[in-house]
């Protein structure tokens, strides 16, 4: 255990996967570099482990307590909201449980009583149905920051060993891309990409590759202007403040291995240009990673699944993956 | 050698890397399923050659010559215009020597006298120079085949070992993609894949997997409203008429092992979002094949690198690839 202070792994949403992977991640503990504790609410989390068939020892305490519990027992931050559910069936009723347990998170990570925040997946339409007014967890946890008193802007980067990618946009229909893409949005997220790999990769000065609009990047104008109009801009104001950034390169031939070892991190113009390589290359293992928050966020690269929610037969892999990368960045 | 007819390929600009290319396939030939001829300039390759240090037995003949002489000699299909050039230096006077081969060999090829074609890489802005009128090789033999009374359409495929994808939409500028993105196109792309990819790869009844334009394939509407409108009326069209054909899906998450192995080929629905996980996965072995043509037309899935032309460290791999995949597919 390299780390001495826990992790806080969220409830995510009860009727999807998220129990059943923390119980799994839990179960490899060993090959975990830190503890970490579950916000949930202990009496179901209990239920759900007997139906799976995963019998587990669960310890209620403090986030000061995990690290001495961890080897013997799943620890568990006990959350005020009851977080009773039925595998797949997504409620109205989970949102409290849900929402309390981002909150919490934050709260105790940002007091310092847990080193990051780590969460499972939710279901934005079962939230949205309770009032919930944010596009997804990241731009929540960015509202939250905001509301503690931090500045800044959430950036999503996937994360595996082998790529990290950041979509500087993302979940917005295509013909939308070109018209939302600026200049000052290009700059916005490069320097939030630069400064969090410097300060909690410890990337001395990280190498940013940045990818074309168009085919070709665009072919010198001959498939578009974005290229040379919003992103050749963007990427000259940056360099002239000193980061080591090149492009905008044809994505298409950007991520073979040799390429990949030209740069720390790919910044895409939209969402599939990001997440198609990404998720070719490391379906199971790629993180998500929230840049530009007070605190460290990492999150596995899926969703709740409640397609095969309760049947005991979901992959660890990803979250396992999120909490190793929480537990290495700095804070 | 399984194929007793040989494999026509073209010159490509002699200041790219084709010359090099082609006496490094014909080096390899003991790889190689089938012979090739090359249509070329003799006196120029032989120098070509020997700058190259790649000095290279040449015998000059008719295409019916090649396979008897193959092992002993790289063939040569003579070319009545000449082609010298310096490395790197692409000029407007190569022209008439890259359109006479292209068109000789497709001619040979409908006449029956090469098994199939398989084109070394042209340098667009030096044939426009010329007063070319075509966007690229795909669009050329496209005419050329109608021309000879062949109706159809080209369609570009990217193919290597463990993945296959179309492109529905190739050079056009991003912002131009949803609009000419129509149900039409999409079933006329398709249909010809499905054709092809019987005929010429054997595949009884070829899985295509269609891939959604927008993020997560417009999540239901939520982001973009043209899977909804356009693709899905398309895959049900196409399903009444007995493809199997499934989609749209999430790009994202159609590339990775597991996913591949549910379908011989992905239709996507602009050019990076083909060529990514392509060029990804398989950025060396990648073969370009042209489909809905009367004729086998393969390609390096490169251009003519004029920045390294000359020096003798091109990767033959992807002609390679070509030649053999060529040599594979029926006529």
């Amino acid at each position: 255990m390299n780390s001495p202070k826990p992790l806080a792994l969220t409830l995510g949403d009860p009727a999807g996967i998220g129990p059943e992977l923390a119980l799994k991640a839990w179960r490899a503990r060993a090959a975990l570099p830190a503890p970490f504790f579950l916000l949930a609410d202990p009496d179901a989390l209990a239920r759900a482990a007997h139906a799976l068939g995963l019998e587990t020892p669960i310890i209620v305490c403090e986030p000061e307590g995990a690290a001495a519990a961890f080897a013997s027992a799943l620890p568990v931050v006990a959350l005020a909201a009851k977080a009773e559910a039925q595998p797949g069936r997504s409620q109205i009723g989970h949102a409290p449980a849900i929402l309390e347990s981002i909150e919490r998170a934050v709260a105790l990570t940002l007091a310092g009583r847990a080193h990051a925040l780590v969460t499972n997946p939710i279901a934005k339409a079962t939230l949205y149905d309770a009032g919930f007014k944010y596009p997804g967890h990241t731009e929540f946890l960015g509202a939250l920051s905001a509301q503690a008193g931090y500045a800044g802007g959430a950036v999503m980067m996937i994360w595996c060993e082998t790529l990290a990618v950041v979509p500087v946009t993302v979940h917005v229909p295509l013909a939308d891309v070109p018209g939302l893409l600026t200049q000052g949005l290009i700059e916005r997220t490069a320097r939030i990409v630069d400064a969090d790999l410097r300060r909690r990769f410890g990337i001395h000065r990280p190498r940013i590759a940045v990818a074309g609009l168009n085919p070709h990047a665009g072919e010198g104008g001959a498939m578009g202007r974005e290229d040379i109009d919003i992103v050749m801009p963007a990427i000259a104001a940056l360099r002239r403040d000193g980061l080591s950034i090149v492009g905008p390169l044809p994505a298409d031939t950007m991520f073979h291995p040799k390429a990949r070892a030209r740069y720390d991190v790919a910044l895409c113009m939209y969402h599939d240009q990001a997440l198609i390589p990404a998720k070719t290359l490391a379906f199971d293992s790629a993180v998500n990673v929230t840049l530009g928050l007070p605190f460290i966020r990492t999150s596995p690269d899926h969703g709740t699944a409640f397609d095969i929610a309760g049947r005991g037969i979901a992959d660890p892999s990803s979250l396992i993956e999120a909490l190793k990368l929480a537990a290495r960045l700095s804070p």
